[in-house]
């Protein structure tokens, strides 16, 4: 059977552009001899919708738009994602559904067994689980249909699994000849490695081939990379659809050979293409055409430029220069260097007067002498004010720069650097943000060495470097790690680390700053436990171990 | 038999202080004779306790807390509310548990059935449904032991349900006597009311007792009322627990005769208390004794001041006032009336001078011309600013001020005005601030009448008012409450309300604000339906109806 993959780029809630993207993948599936044409979970609606579908109107038009689509099809089957609902008054009644139609009607729905609810993923708030799996007979092929978390459940692989449930299991137990897993994946490093590994043991072992098509897109914080699979029935990859990009083709399940492709880039590839993408769909999406960032002199604020510049494109991104008494000289000079390098245009901007006067006029109303932080602070968030005034008078999108390690351990000012609409690195650690550097200047220096050597500072008072506060980012960065991405605490990190007091601190200061992440903008999701939608702490807590 | 119910207020993840606070429980209803003690939902770990509970050192610390709670009875029965673990290696192998512990031992566990996954609720996320449900015989009662939402999916009183099992109908058919219920329930207005009459309908259709225990307390946004509750088989109440506050009393399950109370307060009673509870727990959880309001002379910051006052006493509330050009005399006037009234501190401060020398840097840097909304936002800003460098400085909480109509459709600055660690109104309609208002005044002129007759502004341009660019807030308000409330959308609110273009503004503003809110402090919840945790929208969507 040829099978036609439409790896398309939803937006949430607009049907009609999402309607007639999946009916454009179906007439290109059509025209290319395709036997059946088939595209990614919630295709229709996009993913996640939220709490979309928890509205009356939205379902409606969902539903209008679904007929909409079955009514084109003529005898090619068409397979797309939508949301369908049932009327047996219990739990939400609503479906994360696959749905097959063709000669003009909707001809079979599979809904989603298994519904995943952890990390980044809701949908139990939201969706029901399906009540029967079945096999559907179409041109000679017993088509075993499942979405996305359904086939991640296997019992073989998972020493642990989430639901005691196999959707895929019985599908092949129903006697499925082939299989098609319809997805909306979000990426983080290691993922595409995971999920290819996963669907070739499960193809082999049973014998069968799989299509697997993904969405692609990037939705707020949750970064979608495409990369659509397709197995034969040795688990070889066959088919791998691009990264990054809509894309579309057939996948002969009797005829293809195996692909000599590895799915997977490098760490340095994967995150800085993912950032790229992220901030380049974000700005399409809410239609910013530019991209403002402050420019510090430093390795964080260079980062985000130069991912704003893949992105967006030179001419489209401005930076500012603010700096204050305490800003070094080489801050400027490096910054300069990196715009001319950029070709990118810049304002620059005094800090201190306005530092000045309002310290002039608050001094006198202060109960308690003047202390470093509120300084630090107010230099901050000046710098933050400027970043705002010209992103909205001149409509720009603001670009936050604070990493992951910032944010973690509150090493960044509230409603001052944390200040705009997209937080770029705020899932990549200190460390790892030097290891894009490093590697984008792999062949060419783009980011000034003196930015990559010199000691990180927020440069909010004289001297300062971030190791006064800090432990030194190796080691910071190591126990993060363990804590944020592995779930470790005290006693399993100091086991590894040896220093239980650096340890200790750490923790407290990632528990204590809560409330800062609480009012982050939205940070692109690269690692496995982003900040922000995925890692839900309380505010108010009093766990210390 | 005599039960002493334990109307505690934990502390999320403090389980030395949540331990203790169970143990004098226990020992004070021993002393009383009781038969048995109880104590809320999660009494053990505080509720919610979120992703904490995927620690695993937090969760052995759990079991250790348990066990020396559990070593602690003597024969007089203590049920208290816990995580424990199972080890079938499928799910999340963690459960929302009632402990039922005596003779130094636990001697059953009931584990939650209904895991609610709605609105706050992401219970599905953490914990694993019951695998059974039993009845335990305890001093001649068979008891019906059950937690939260187990008790809330009767057949008879819900037309839609939220889920096939009934574990309560199940616990009465298998025989039980005495129902108990442990509860961790958020407030919302008319909740007392429901749950009163839904326990109530509950306990009269099967004969039978219910001793049904709450938490008390404020977490971050989540305000839990007390009022816990008891019905004799008639369906009669018969005991009721405080409001806002621990409590402990004992319920005779036989001798008990029907309460002459009202359950329900009016709805300025209800929400002002929870308002002020709401920030009285925040800031003593976070051990902050001081809060810091900057007043306006608007009904919304005098609100928010009244508020802090009744919270933490005038003593420790300090307001800033910060007019600029644009502000009226009475602004000013009004706000010192309130100031004298209330008895509390305040400094004043100009913006003024520091607008000017922004707007001096900025200006020849501007790429357009400047627009009205970069200088109001300015301000609010440079406010923002001031108030939280008297924050930092001198240690105070700044509460913010925006109402639920102002965060609904965007009319606040981010990073301005919105600048706070607990947004005091923002789940208030700005028509319900004015209901409050005139509540607090019924026998004394507390908030000045100036204040709120004008009308209102923020007074951020010459002669501005909130109608130059929103419909007036009766109308605003009413098509929110079917918003946002009712899940109503365009055709639905226009045909109650009539003019389409009105609704179709306000709903567009709604949807194109929610990267504001998401930025938001967190807002303390006394609606049905409350921006942030529980209402989850995409920041980039499409959806237009």
């Amino acid at each position: 059977m040829k099978i036609a993959l439409c790896q398309l780029n939803s937006v949430i809630g607009n049907l009609e552009f999402n309607k007639q993207n999946i009916l454009e993948g179906y007439k290109r599936g059509v025209e290319a001899g395709a036997d059946l044409v088939i595209s990614p979970e919630l295709s229709l609606v996009g993913y996640p919708p939220r709490d979309l579908v928890e509205k009356s109107e939205f379902r409606l038009a969902v539903k209008n738009a679904m007929n909409e689509i079955a009514n084109s099809t003529k005898d090619i089957g068409l397979i797309f994602g939508s949301i369908t609902e049932d009327d047996d008054l219990i739990g939400t009644n609503i479906h994360n559904s696959a749905l097959l139609a063709f000669n003009g009607k909707i001809q079979f729905i599979q809904n989603k067994s298994l519904i995943p609810n952890y990390d980044v993923f809701d949908e139990m708030r939201y969706f029901d689980s399906a009540k029967k799996i079945e096999v559907f007979e179409y041109k000679g092929e017993k088509l075993g249909i499942s979405i996305c978390e359904d086939i991640w459940n296997d019992e073989d692989y998972w020493y642990r699994r989430r639901y005691s449930e196999d959707p895929v299991k019985e599908l092949i137990e129903k006697g499925a000849t082939l299989l098609i897993n319809i997805s909306a994946s979000p990426y983080f490093f290691g993922k595409r490695k995971e999920r290819a590994d996963m669907l070739s043991l499960l193809c082999k072992k049973d014998s069968i081939p799989l299509a697997y098509v993904c969405c692609v897109g990037a939705q707020t914080d949750l970064i979608f990379d495409g990369a659509s699979m397709c197995f034969n029935g040795n688990g070889e990859l066959t088919r791998l659809g691009k990264n990054y990009k809509e894309d579309f083709f057939i996948f002969d399940t009797k005829n293809d050979s195996a692909l000599n492709d590895n799915c997977e880039e490098s760490f340095e590839e994967e995150v800085l293409n993912s950032l790229i993408y992220g901030v380049k769909e974000y700005s399409r999406k809410l239609h910013f055409k530019k991209a403002l960032v402050g420019l510090s002199g430093g390795i964080d604020s260079a980062m985000v430029t130069y991912v704003a510049v893949k992105a967006l494109g030179k001419e489209n991104v401005n930076v500012v220069l603010m700096p204050s008494k305490y800003s070094s000289e080489g801050s400027i000079n490096d910054s300069v260097k990196l715009i001319n390098k950029l070709g990118i245009s810049h304002r620059n901007v005094t800090i201190q007067p306005v530092v000045d006067k309002v310290l002039e006029i608050l001094l006198p109303k202060l109960e308690k002498e003047l202390i470093g932080i509120t300084e630090e602070n107010l230099q901050a968030r000046i710098r933050g004010i400027y970043l705002m005034a010209f992103a909205n008078n001149d409509n720009y999108l603001l670009l936050s720069t604070g990493n992951k390690s910032e944010m973690a351990v509150g090493y960044c000012t509230l409603y001052g650097d944390m200040n705009g609409g997209l937080a770029v690195l705020a899932d990549v650690y200190k460390t790892d943000v030097y290891r894009l550097a490093n590697y984008i200047n792999r062949s060419d220096e783009i980011i000034p060495t003196e930015i990559i050597k010199k000691p990180p500072s927020a440069e909010l008072k004289h001297g300062q470097t971030d190791q006064d506060s800090l432990p030194p980012y190796d080691l910071l960065d190591k126990i993060l790690r363990m804590y944020l991405e592995e779930n470790k605490e005290i006693n399993q990190i100091t086991s590894v680390i040896g220093n239980k007091e650096v340890v200790k601190k750490v923790l407290r200061l990632v528990d204590i700053n809560e409330f800062k992440r609480y009012q982050a903008p939205p940070a692109l999701k690269v690692s496995r436990k982003a900040f922000g939608y995925g890692r839900r702490f309380p505010i108010v807590q009093g766990w210390r171990n």
